[in-house]
């Protein structure tokens, strides 16, 4: 069991088991992790408190730190919001151009075999420059990869589920009721991951959800959210626990071997998209694949749509492994207002006082946030 | 000359002079005033920020510092936010009664006469027990009230403006231009009081007014306001600062001499009122009070809301004198919140998703201000 390696003393056997020992492993690291220095400037006679975190050490195999650079986190989250902000515009652009004429099932296949492919491809050059070590090494134990199903099959449950939610609230609603999942994964963040949250990083993070949900209202969403029924908001709340938990759930796996190569993770977890994917195209558009192709229906936006799902994933990934599930939520909270402000160029669409004014409430959240990792507490 | 017993040193001839003066004071006395003191817990190697002004020290005429109690404080901040939102829902009440029938400068004059009323009753009762003394007896000087008719000047010239902007802006959309009133208080309140407001504090400020701004839109108002034209934008931006200034101005002159009676001071306030709206009574109701009465159109409403006004009038001074005008703003912010949430129940008033948004963010604002207190920084 590789898991020695990594200061992991508790043994991993179920899944459940596997997160409460990455869960403790971290309250373990927690002086480092955690502790706040206090350097007090005597001049002034006031208090500067540093994060210790702040360059966010991750412990390597043995016991020397490694530093993910402060350019690195910036460099993988930057690239995360300007990805979600052009797939947000490409989806408006194909709608534009009429309905979906591809099976939508196919494409998110090709998006997996795409990102597979890609990290394969980065683990050719890491080999020819590194070589094979134990760290970037493809093959792997069931040990390794027996949680890597799970992201991908709470992921198809909720999207199972969103079929039904349809019934009980319109488009608009249901845009609305999606930022339950900033909340979601907060709490479940905090939960699972055991991490702590600092008073203000809390109200950063309900700010968030306002301000996101101000920035989204319109005259035809505002009062219909309200009337939503009691089936609706239930069926909302489960598929927000289902995503916060699954994006909490892929931290913690990729988190939990930190020296492993982020590009053989991603193959494996890519690995299990593909056969999930496979799957809802037997069951959803076997039909339609076997008459009229696989590809049938394919354009030029669907492909860059592909492409775009493709690095915005690996996107993700890295933002998990380098950063967390709480700088993704930020980072696609932003690409949802940087979509809106490029909309207005590109569709003509109208800013409205109220996205005006959710802006402002999710900038002083960026801003409360990192004044919060400054001043995080208990 | 009185100020020397206060501490202050600086000539206080002109207006201007005297701000600064209370300013230089309050700098003066900074150390106790915005000092932080650091108590530091060894154990959990955490640093507790203390602010030493929470209780409110206000130096007392010699140099023992009398607290205004935090009960005080808060009884005059409770009463100003109820009284504030009884005042809304008793304009709402009459003008469900149809249109005014009374000279609106008239009603004014009242409440100035009536406050004038209640604080000779209150010294009354005060030279019953403790004696006329130097901090409590009427007789006054050209110094101590020379700059008591600026506040009142500077209302008068923002109610005539008012005329001015319906030119541009629609009732609804003025509601919505107002709460640039609190981004005017708070930047007059750092400029001219010098006072102090940590990052924290500003990021709930610009929040509060953002969260009232949400909860009071609505789809007539929304986008009409981002259609304001310059002018619109120019005179709202200007009766900001006129009544932001009045706001901050009368503070400096109530918290100027901290052991004169408020009653006395209030006194002298309201006796400038009742002049400013004597001559509004000659310019705007002449005729109407010469042919009709003084009196004429006075229902039971009216009276309530006389009654009520000069209630909270004294509320706004007593939370000038022992809080400040960033309270003064959470408080009417609060009693806005308040009054909408009366309304539905009085009026059947529908509360829209806008305003659950803006509540929510006002919330954490005041969450946050009081953070923002206990780590106030430089």
């Amino acid at each position: 069991m590789e898991s020695g390696r990594k200061g992991l003393t508790v043994k991993d056997d179920s899944p459940h088991d596997f997160v409460k020992a990455y869960a403790n492993h971290l309250k373990r690291s927690g002086k480092d992790k955690d502790g706040l220095e206090v350097n007090q400037d005597v001049e002034d006679g006031k208090a500067l408190l540093i994060d210790s975190t702040k360059e966010g050490i991750i412990p390597l195999a043995g016991s020397t730190p490694v530093r993910s650079s402060w350019k690195l986190k910036s460099f993988v989250t930057v690239a995360l919001t300007i990805l979600t902000s052009s797939q947000s515009i490409l989806i408006v652009w194909s709608k534009r151009a009429g309905k979906y004429e591809y099976s939508v099932t196919t494409a998110n296949f090709m998006v997996e075999f795409l990102k597979c492919g890609l990290s394969l491809a980065a683990l050719t050059r890491i080999w020819g420059n590194e070589g094979v070590t134990e760290d970037n090494r493809l093959s792997t134990t069931w040990d390794e990869v027996n949680v890597f199903p799970i992201p991908a099959a709470l992921y198809l449950i909720k999207n199972l589920l969103q079929y039904y939610i349809f019934a009980y609230v319109d488009a608009p609603g249901y845009q609305i009721l999606k930022n339950l999942n900033i909340i979601s994964t907060g709490v479940l963040y905090r939960i699972i991951l055991k991490k702590k949250l600092s008073n203000i990083q809390w109200a950063a993070f309900i700010l968030l959800t306002a301000g996101c949900t101000t920035a989204q209202l319109n005259p035809s969403s505002d009062d219909r959210v309200l009337q939503t029924p009691l089936q609706g908001w239930l069926m909302a709340i489960i598929m927000a626990l289902l995503s916060g938990f699954a994006g909490v759930y892929t931290e913690a796996i990729i988190k939990k071997r930190p020296s492993r190569n982020i590009n053989v993770q991603n193959f494996w977890l890519y690995v299990f998209g593909m056969i999930f994917n496979a799957i809802a195209i037997l069951f959803q558009d076997f039909d339609a694949v076997t008459n009229k192709g696989f590809f049938h229906g394919y354009s030029m936006i669907t492909v860059l749509m592909i492409l775009n799902h493709a690095l915005s994933g690996i996107a993700v990934s890295m933002v998990m492994k380098y950063a967390d599930n709480i700088v993704k939520v930020y980072s696609t909270s932003v690409a949802m207002l940087l979509t809106a402000i490029v909309s207005v160029i590109l569709f003509r669409f109208h800013l409205s006082l109220a996205f005006f004014l959710g802006s402002t409430v999710v900038s002083v959240s960026i801003y409360l946030h990192s004044i919060g990792k400054l001043q995080r507490q208990q």
